[in-house]
């Protein structure tokens, strides 16, 4: 039997159940893979209990001439991205599920690579345990995929289903979150879509072939959210998400990261908790969705082993031409749309909001009259498909209006 | 680029559209993939419109020498088995969709494969569109599963979702899956569970590695679903869906095809339409789900062309051992249930049963009287875990009670 020889850079909670799960399972990945994969060293500057040998200096793994794949697990730009490239360099195969190295540095990356006549793979990127990225490379690469999007967050994810199924207010959820550990101390990066928009970049290179850079992705978090949102969106058939959307149309990358209403009966709405789930379409295929753990120890190690089988099985792994991306600006992104305000309860208030909306050329679905309290009505307007461009103009004059208290979320509609 | 000439053998739905796909896809394919994928000849008794040269001789694509995979899309047992056995000892790869011949002779086949060092490959047998067999052989190939199962039969997921949503009785809501194509004329095989019993042969094969034949699957069919068990279990937070189980433990293998109760907040409950979604459980993957679309000549092309892709970049296929399996009696299984029955409305009813079940160790969840007329109340009656031989020996004796008018279906509790 084949054996390949790993080394493991970043004993965390990912690298360490990557070292634990190769252990454990590995008279059933030698039958499943016909590979024997070893660990033959881990590195850590901590100290931790694995079942490889461990060292704390990188270059005994990358120098090492009996390792052939290098599994990156640190986390962060640096060193992580000197030590892949150091290895790359060494004519090692690299696995990592470093989701910001890859959203900031693949040109760079996957060019060494080439040179280097090696592959590196990052299927625990995305979605953690979801094999996603294998089945846009390989199961779907008979496709020609139109849209890619879906639910990568699992910390906004809990939040926002907390939220909905519990009646707490954000800033309560996120303390549940946080508590429970499916959000940081910090939790900037997921609730403000820095993580969702990371993998937005890596979801549109693999399934697109094009090359979008974190600037590109237009972002909006979770954090304005309210509980009103999500009750009104209720109402009305519709559960708020965090989505992140990669839509590709003649030569043009739509990429975003926004809460969205998703219809109930769409297979996104009912994703629970932490889990992430992802939406392809295209052709032949139709729609497929993927569902699974977005995060963890064990689900992201699973994503690493396969990463790690493929090479094992195959060498080099055929990787698509990535090309500079043309993206769409967000002004001209269509959209429909849910808009939360407070009004004047009085005659004409709707007719005025109506007439700015008309000049816009935004038209106006459905208006839902809320609560009222001390002369203050909260309306809910749907707004049919219009650009960016039209609906912000029109926000602009509708917040200056006199009759208008308070504007609330504006959130598009999938 | 590397050229792989293709020989399809039954040109109708899906072999159609695999000829099509290639042909309008094939830029796309071959940036993705590295591959030039050309379908050099079709075969078919009738005459079809494709663009490629077709012939009513299948030996003229078997014993071409220029093409190394064969594609079969004809379907049933004869005489597509001779036709891919002859493939295989002419050196050949092959490619199907046909999940009766792979569930009957899946052994045969892949001995033979084995023989004449050639790969077999049916990803299309499973799902339609959906990757799940790729998923298993590579994407999970790290992960010790223990359960797959799920919904992989549109037409009686069609029929459940239609009796749900539109309140139509089975017969009725059969007629008009017929009328949309979405069942055939004679609609057995997908109503009474044998088509998802041949998936099921294949996903434990794919799964466990176990050769589990037609016979070991237990099944049960949806003939016998009535509307009042559909609205009983939604008022009681469950849908009702055809699943297909397979379950390994301790090197036995769990195999069922049967209609079931699947709580509400399961994302398979969700599953509407025709689509397929198949749930898999494992370490350390925990539980994924694929969702798509189940049949239709596209979705299939896309699942037959993943198959082409992957034997035109490595070659032949890395395949595990398939043992044969222990399988586990049905009497042996262990499940809850959901019963319904018709009984006097009287005193003292309730208790008789009761008795009966204390008598056969069932234990009772819960009881909810339904609708009562002319003397006769509906219960439904939800059982705790116990042994299907428990169970049918608790019923056996129910049904002799006096005061038992009728009794309804009993369904397993997912």
């Amino acid at each position: 039997m084949k054996q390949i020889n790993i080394g493991i850079i970043g004993l965390g909670v990912v690298g360490a159940a990557v070292a634990e799960v190769l252990h454990k399972n590995a008279s059933a990945i030698a039958a499943q893979s016909g590979l024997r994969l070893l660990v033959k060293k881990g590195c850590d500057l901590r100290k931790v209990k694995v079942s490889c040998p461990v060292t704390t200096d990188a270059y005994e793994l990358i120098n090492d001439r009996e390792i052939s794949i290098i599994v990156e697990t640190m986390g962060g730009v640096n060193p992580a991205k000197k030590f892949i490239l150091d290895a790359i360099a060494a004519g090692k195969h690299v696995v990592t599920s470093n989701k910001e190295l890859i959203a900031l540095h693949l040109d760079e990356i996957l060019a060494s690579a080439r040179e280097h006549n090696v592959s590196v793979l990052y299927e625990a990127s995305v979605g953690g345990g979801v094999p996603i990225l294998g089945a846009l490379r390989g199961n779907l690469a008979g496709n020609v995929l139109s849209e890619v999007y879906g639910i990568v967050n699992g910390t906004t994810n809990y939040i926002l289903s907390t939220m909905s199924e519990e009646g707490k207010e954000f800033s309560e959820a996120l303390k549940e979150a946080q508590a429970k550990g499916f959000a940081e101390a910090n939790p900037k990066k997921d609730v403000e879509g820095y993580d969702a928009a990371y993998k937005t970049v890596i979801l549109a290179a693999e399934a697109f072939g094009v090359r979008v850079k974190m600037d590109d992705v237009f972002r909006e978090g979770i954090e304005k959210i309210t509980i009103e949102d999500i009750r009104y969106a209720r109402e009305i058939g519709y559960a708020i998400k965090l989505l992140a959307i990669a839509k590709e149309n003649a030569g043009s990358v739509d990429v975003r990261v926004h809460p969205a209403l998703v219809p109930l009966a769409h297979p996104l709405a009912g994703i629970r908790q932490n889990f992430n789930a992802i939406y392809v379409k295209g052709f032949p295929i139709g729609e497929l969705m993927f569902y699974g753990p977005g995060a963890g120890g064990n689900p992201t190690a699973s994503a690493v082993i396969a990463d790690l089988i493929e090479l094992g099985q195959t060498g080099r792994v055929f990787r698509r031409e990535i090309k500079a991306a043309t993206v769409k600006k967000i002004d001209d992104v269509k959209a429909r749309y849910y808009l939360r305000l407070q009004v004047s309860d009085k005659v004409g208030v709707l007719a005025s909001i109506a007439k700015v909306f008309a000049e816009k050329s935004v038209s106006i679905a459905a208006v839902i009259q809320k609560e009222t309290a001390q002369n203050t009505t909260t309306l809910v307007i749907m707004l049919d498909e219009s650009s960016e461009k039209n609906m912000q103009s029109a926000l602009n004059s509708i917040k200056k209006l006199s009759v208008v208290h308070h504007l609330g979320n504006l959130i598009r509609i999938l």
